[in-house]
């Protein structure tokens, strides 16, 4: 991890542990450089990073203010490391329904950029949060990037173990997200009613490099399951 | 608009002539510095910038590359300037239903962080897309923000009036987003039945000095609606 990164986090916790509110002004740059024992190179990247992820907004001649936006249980949709990170106070766990290497579908083939005879790692499970059923996922990894997979790592966190495992680094990823009626199987995998809402995501999952290795289709119970985005004013 | 974001702007567009697709590998900086006729931090501020937009990606020691993601027809969650920029080729019309000057719900006046006896501007709308109904919407405007509404401005971009009209900057909003079942008035409104899936949206609009201006509910049509989000990797 970089200093500023570093720094990022402990700025963070200062301001979890003082409780700071939605407004509140932060110490001036003078002060954090002096506070953090860094320069001033430092610490304007260390607030870039967190206003970048939604902590703190600078108003130019103003000042640094705190962002708070978390109402409880939302799952974040920019947040890119699954959703363990953002549900950290629930209890998720993982039913493996099917985990085998195969041919992907055409659809899969066009998202992850690969050819229709190369290999997946299929991996189809059901997510549970506080023992209620969360999502049904249908995930298709290029094995040439994500070489190895097997029963015990899909039962957790398949990022810990591509970041950590595998040593790749995840990048951006592209999601697409609408509402549907569910179908019998679903519906049946979540514990609910065929027609019934879902809200379904499809996200396409790149390395820093660009390379998609992982395209996945989720269903999400729509009785258990909020989301939330912090949307910036970088745009023109 | 300051040069950088004018670059950035012809970047894009030099992307969109040359119809270059993802992983597309852009000039170096050196030549994207001679062809547009900037400097080094100003070029490298335009990147930066388009890489929060999710236009291109950038590896370090191996070059800038076109990011391309759009689906067509897809509302960007992260552009916060209204969809109709996101929905640009498609004709959208809006019927108002409601226009007035109220004292706010309990719910308005927390996200809006006034008191109770505040006025605010409710606005009730319906959206539509090519004809189909997208989207019914109900917001709450701050008033001693936005101090003047009319039918007419209500019928058209209320965004638009509010940078344009009004002057004000519009800065970060946070969205709450979840799937729901349609209750009998807003299915009569969207054309659809009771009990059929919505997209349900709160959002928080924010000036850039962090005030919140205005409070929105949207449901929308899960038959004409999907959303795209691109996540970056600038989260730990």
């Amino acid at each position: 991890m970089l200093k500023y990164q570093q720094i990022a986090i402990e700025i963070e916790k200062f301001i979890e542990d003082h409780t700071l509110q939605q407004g509140d002004k932060l110490p001036v740059l003078e002060k954090l450089m002096t506070q953090f024992e860094v320069s001033k190179s430092t610490i304007t990247k260390s607030l870039d990073l967190l206003e970048k992820k939604g902590v703190i907004f600078q108003v130019r001649g103003s000042g640094i203010f705190v962002r708070r936006h978390k109402r409880k249980g939302y799952i974040s949709l920019l947040s890119n490391q699954g959703f363990k990170e953002s549900l950290e106070d629930f209890n998720i766990t993982t039913k493996v329904i099917e985990l085998e290497v195969r041919k992907p579908t055409q659809e899969a083939a066009h998202n992850l950029n690969i050819e229709p005879d190369n290999d997946v790692y299929y991996v189809k499970r059901v997510r549970y949060i506080n023992g209620q059923t969360l999502c049904l996922e249908e995930s298709f990894y290029n094995k040439s990037i994500i070489t190895y997979l097997n029963k015990e790592i899909v039962s957790e966190s398949i990022f810990n173990y591509i970041r950590e495992g595998l040593g790749l680094k995840v990048g951006f990823s592209d999601l697409y997200l609408r509402a549907d009626k569910l179908k019998e199987e679903e519906a049946k995998y979540l514990g609910l009613k065929k027609g019934e809402p879902k809200i379904y995501v499809e996200t396409i999952f790149h390395l820093t490099n660009g390379q998609p290795f992982d395209f996945s289709k989720v269903s999400y119970n729509y009785e258990q399951s909020q989301f939330f985005i912090q949307a910036n004013s970088h745009f023109l």
